[in-house]
């Protein structure tokens, strides 16, 4: 993880209270290691000459940014997992996936509406058939996952899939429709109260969103995904050109991996 | 933007205070449009039965979910335009760009540590040129961008681009150096003080941060770079697959593109 510009600290050199604490807190997660549990928020409070609302904010930070765990009545805790990384997709489609969990919720039809309409190319009063599962990895919840389908090109869909099987996998294999392509826009957002309940995480906190627009082999657009991503636990990768990196065993010697 | 799941609302139906007057906040501004400002911290705190903690809460979300623009002193604003697409790049590399203004604000030379070698394929104690520069479109300032390069290999670069110049058609014109590959990761961080500064922003709104790592043509290392997009203004966008998606004009008729 490469520093923010400059370490993050402005020209003027004034630094707010909070952010000092974040600092001061984080050099004290690399002193600890991962696994071993931060003080109280008293003793952080007194340590650090901050208030609790100051050292909480400090705290979620941490949170979000991956380096602390906090629970709920048992405290904070260093976290030395790195996080997951989950590929944005290749050309075989976005299913090449480190999130290979999946747990269905929801099955429902509803009406498209305007915005779905427009992105699956139906009308705006034919019926999508709405998908929801949650996606982890070991036993960790990290994505909640929500899928529209034009009703009307798959006659009989009338339950999620079986288990852990994809809604791509089923469509293929039931339907035929293999992927063609697709767009995808990520941004950030903050975790509704139902997301946080299905992801046992906290409200508010924010999260990576991918909305993704699926067609088949013929150009024609088959799905409507929006993928909300743990932003403390998950990276998302991709990798641009077409030359290779140059293979890790040819680099220089003496060099540490430490930090 | 599709809804989170289920309207956000949990199974057990209970919704947060700030959530459902996140809701009617928002409701408001699809009623008022773009550019009307809200009512009066004061007032929405009475119409909507709320403390004055919970309502900035909600008003936060709606700011970086890009809903409304809050300045300090003159109130809060619906904000009309759409997220900016910025791309993720292609296989040319990573700068067909939405963001075509940028000033450079920093030229330093400093020690690489263990981190940044590796990425580099240099030793920890080598030197790298440090270069930060603010990128925006139009008058308004969207990224933060610090780009790391090994220093032996560039010598006689002593100072910034000119004016508007990237640092690849830099790299390209006096080094020779052509873009082959790249390995990209996207998080979501808070924005620093420094960052806040730069960007003219609210200190810890959530951001994007995009880590990048570049080879050239012959998949060597030459650049690890580090920008931070604001997450109210931008949507990272990508394409998967190798077919085209079906072209508008062939959509079915009778199709409202209001919402």
């Amino acid at each position: 993880m490469t520093d923010p510009a400059r370490a993050g600290i402005p020209e003027d050199g004034r630094i707010p209270r909070y952010y000092r604490a974040k600092r001061q807190i984080l050099a004290l997660c690399k002193t600890l290691g991962e696994g071993v549990a931060l003080p109280s928020e008293r003793q952080l409070c007194t340590q650090l000459g901050v208030a609790r609302a100051t050292l909480r904010q400090a705290v979620l930070q941490l949170v979000v940014e991956g380096w602390v765990d906090s629970r709920q009545g048992s405290g904070s805790f260093v976290v030395g997992r790195r996080k997951i990384a989950q590929h944005l997709g290749s050309a075989d489609g976005p299913d090449q996936d480190a999130l290979t969990g999946r747990t269905w919720t929801t099955f429902e039809r509803r009406r498209a509406g305007c915005e779905l309409a427009q992105e699956l190319r139906i009308h705006r009063n034919d019926s999508v058939i709405h998908l929801e599962c949650v996606r982890g990895s070991g036993n960790e919840i990290l994505a909640v996952e929500s899928a529209f389908i034009p009703a009307k090109r798959f006659p009989g869909f009338d339950h999620a899939p079986v288990g852990n099987r994809s809604l791509h996998d089923e469509l293929r294999t039931r339907f035929g429709v293999s992927f063609g392509g697709a767009d995808q826009g990520t941004e950030t957002a903050h975790v509704s109260p139902r997301e946080a309940d299905l992801l046992g995480t906290l409200p508010a906190l924010p999260a990576l969103v991918v909305h993704r627009t699926s067609w088949d082999a013929l150009g024609e657009p088959f799905e409507r995904v929006r993928t909300l991503y743990r932003g403390d636990r998950l990276t998302l990768v991709n990798r641009l050109g077409s030359v290779e990196r140059r293979p890790e065993h040819e680099q220089a010697e003496n060099r540490s991996s430490s930090s």
